[in-house]
């Protein structure tokens, strides 16, 4: 099995309207002028993570968890079988809703959010823990595989710059890998992660 | 180099107001009331391949050339230095841009769209014509890389359900794959086929 977290995300309700998400494209200004971080407010690149990772080849065969961990210490458990809102604004009020009702749809949920730091998370998991961050030793992608290992816990970093904020995150994995010199949205990585698991198992 | 073409897309202009691009989540009524086909307008199939396709380690190493032909025989030339626009509303307002003026930005233009069929693409590009459908010869993932050559052309499906609308698109290749047996969405395919590239080339 391949458990994948998307880390320290950058999902959380609008500070000024807890009616909404926070989201960087429309609040800007807002955010600016509170001197919020600007990487902040980002729920199109969990989206995008999700859409990759929830429609994987991996996916389909049953071989792949998917979690969400945000900056606030919350976790998004997703079962298996969840499809994904295609359309953004859609899936933003759903996140919403989720962060009000804490599962959803309330009657058999899908998506269950708890309050938990990624330690917590991470400790409740079986298998070779593995952080994806350009600090990391570099590793070719054509060796990937070699690393995956038939149990394997994946973190990928869910903001667009900076580091994670989860303090020690390096003490709490096994191996810490960097497949590119630069900084690489969290679903490019999702995907050389899935591909090289792939690779490994099928 | 790998030359990928996402063919017959459902990407078009909504023929009762051309002040926007059809797209189905919104205008699923007026569609079906027009009998319109249940497929058309989803420039979100579009727009998750893009993202997928512009931001892999594949495309940042300089050895991908991405395309999208429509469903009216346009094809759109993206340069690959194009950084994607990550709101959708905003995607599908350069879209309809570009269908208005033919080229994004116009000077120095990162999109070009051209009236040209998938035939006449096709044969523009140098490489091995490799055509994924669930109709083709079944290639196991692990053995993905085996079918690519120094130069491919992999062409994959721009829609949600039936079939290439382009007559005769069996011909025009030299390999047919299936990598599932059922629908898989264009995203998640263009990730298999960079990723089975990737291993082959690094």
């Amino acid at each position: 099995m391949m458990h994948l977290i998307l880390a320290d995300s950058e999902l959380e309700i609008n500070p000024w309207n807890r009616k909404e998400l926070l989201d960087s494209s429309i609040h800007h200004r807002i955010m600016e002028k509170n001197r919020m971080a600007k990487r902040q407010g980002r729920p199109d690149i969990t989206h995008f993570f999700l859409i990759v990772a929830m429609e994987s080849l991996l996916n389909k065969y049953g071989l792949l968890r998917v979690y969400v961990h945000t900056r606030n210490d919350e976790v998004i458990y997703i079962a298996p079988e969840t499809r994904i809102i295609k359309n953004y604004n859609r899936f933003k009020g759903l996140i919403l809703q989720l962060f009000e009702k804490k599962k959803v749809p309330f009657d058999n949920p899908l998506l269950v959010l708890e309050n938990k730091s990624l330690k917590e998370l991470i400790d409740e998991l079986k298998g070779k823990k593995i952080l994806f961050t350009r600090r990391g030793r570099k590793v070719e992608i054509k060796k990937l595989h070699e690393i995956m290992e038939e149990d394997v816990i994946c973190i990928i970093g869910g903001f667009s710059s900076g580091y994670f904020l989860t303090k020690g995150i390096e003490n709490m994995v096994d191996d810490i890998i960097s497949i590119y010199d630069g900084m690489l949205p969290a679903w490019t990585v999702a995907m050389e992660a899935i591909a090289a698991y792939e690779r490994f198992k099928f």
